[in-house]
């Protein structure tokens, strides 16, 4: 019997969520839940339900593993909690700092209530993470480096779109190529936030503004420019739809160290993402833990777990044998 | 206290984990074993006891895993099995087509004895499958790529030095650029074994050597040489031991996979490994999986293991919090 999914909230991640599940044999889309009036929602799966995200408790029997899709600033810290008392669920919660105080949340309720709880799953926290503690425990002498894009940083682009005069705008995250070749060579560099990524905006700016203004008021802007080499280019808003409405993203984690007796072998590991869609692959990784999170509760597992606690098998539809065989 | 790590074979590899254990404080080198005279034996730890294989069994209480060191043709198909009956293990099987049936040997024996015994830890087999592992599990519509190198092939060096008229002999597998990079574009290309990878030999020859056959002797070789563009380069004996002494080797293991309503979007994960020293980072590998093996055994775990099985959290000195703290 297929894994049944359900789907909290239908944005882009929610949506990622139901191609994701057609590409996989032995799970199906069994409800999407949202906070907007369901008859306003359409999905892509023919004969699925969209219910309104407060009757999601009702549904609770026909659904193995609920993926949340909601964001992490008010979403999460509040559905996570809530909705593992009635499912096994899965989220993304990407506030980094914040993941403490998520984890024991989430893991009281998901105790209490007997049901699986996968929570911060995606690249970064995710895949990103999993190569970081891969990379340390294997090269205890070394050092980190984290490089984020080429990608669109949705946080930066709204931060631009407040900005007097702009219309419209796009924010390029990128990792500075001499940084990431020093780091690649071994190197080790010690590097300032400026020398590792540069900032690159796209900004359709309201006729008549005063774009000298523009472009002062995104470089200066503390947290999120005043940091960072920044460069800003005008475009049309039509120019801005048609080169810059996709979601690419990606990264590089690398870790490098050092062995031997006196530490004279240097070696270097590489994680890298290049995607076309940052929300279609965090998609892709929330429901391979999807299938985690259904058979380690079937196995009688519950609590809040992050990727970090789930032997890389419980992923795979494949058997043991299936997985040795041809994969080992 | 320290978890207790026994060597067995003190060859490359065996020197390898002698070093790792020096970088992990949660750990102590306990004992050596070698089937050479022990007294002929020296290591570089101060304090530890060499002592012979055939003794390993009686040492029992004072280790908490032994690490075995030993070849995959002949040494590990009987010294894994044998040795989990009195030990915690960890081995570095690489014969990809016998994993089945080595696992069950192991599986067997590690049960009888409630032992845990990880088999086929490293790189390849190790961590170049995790991460054939995860990206399947995430792009569920792609394809795998894996290349091998720059580095060292062993086999391929010692077949060289079988031929007639050669001294000595180094090979390196490297990978073809242009196919590592059709890959990474997403082409995905059909790729034979010749445009994968060349063959890259320095060959020391004999006084008088007929050079030209030796050439030809090895570019045809069946199996080793035959099905690639093998480049042959002749050097002097100390040139040779001057520039290719090291043992060095790495490779990429890349997926290439689609997402979408229909599969309109793209994305690559590349994992890949540039290594001073092939035995020393597989060592690291295995002291990493010796600790994974402790944890297992200490909370009642038994049997044959893979770096499938085990979640990646077993692999660090670090608790829990801390992971989740740091590293997620």
């Amino acid at each position: 019997m297929a894994i049944r999914i359900g789907i909290m909230g239908y944005g882009n991640l929610g949506r990622g969520i139901e191609c994701a599940v057609k590409q996989n044999d032995d799970m199906e889309l069994a409800a999407v839940f949202t906070r907007r009036d369901p008859s306003t929602v359409k999905i892509q799966t023919e004969g699925v339900a969209v219910y309104p995200a407060a009757d999601a408790a009702a549904h609770k029997d026909e659904i193995d593993v609920l993926i949340l899709c909601g964001g992490s600033a008010t979403d999460l810290p509040e559905q996570t909690p809530e909705y593992v008392k009635y499912f096994n669920v899965v989220d993304s919660f990407d506030t980094h700092a914040n993941i403490p105080s998520h984890f024991a949340n989430v893991d009281a309720a998901a105790k209490a209530a007997g049901n699986v709880g996968i929570i911060s799953v995606g690249w970064d926290p995710g895949m990103f993470s999993l190569n970081r503690l891969y990379a340390n425990c294997i090269l205890v002498d070394g050092a980190d480096y984290t490089f984020w894009g080429k990608g669109v940083s949705q946080g930066h682009s709204d931060a631009i779109r407040r900005v007097k005069g702009v219309k419209n705008a796009k924010q390029y995250t990128v990792p500075v190529p001499k940084a990431l070749e020093a780091v690649r060579n071994g190197e080790n560099p010690e590097l300032s936030t400026r020398q590792k990524h540069t900032r690159e905006c796209y900004v359709a700016a309201e006729e008549g503004a005063d774009k000298e203004q523009i472009v002062n008021d995104i470089v200066t802007m503390p947290n999120y420019f005043a940091d960072y080499d920044t460069t800003v280019n005008f475009v049309s808003e039509e120019e801005l739809i048609k080169n810059h409405s996709g979601i690419p993203h990606g990264g590089f984690v690398i870790r490098s160290g050092r062995t031997g007796q006196n530490g004279e072998n240097k070696h270097i590991i590489e994680y890298s993402l290049k995607l076309d869609s940052n929300p279609e692959f965090t998609s892709c990784v929330l429901v391979a833990y999807a299938r985690a999170a259904y058979r380690l509760n079937k196995e009688g597992a519950s609590g809040a777990k992050t990727v970090f606690d789930i032997a890389p098998a419980y992923l795979s539809s494949k058997s043991g044998e299936e997985l040795r065989a041809h994969l080992l």
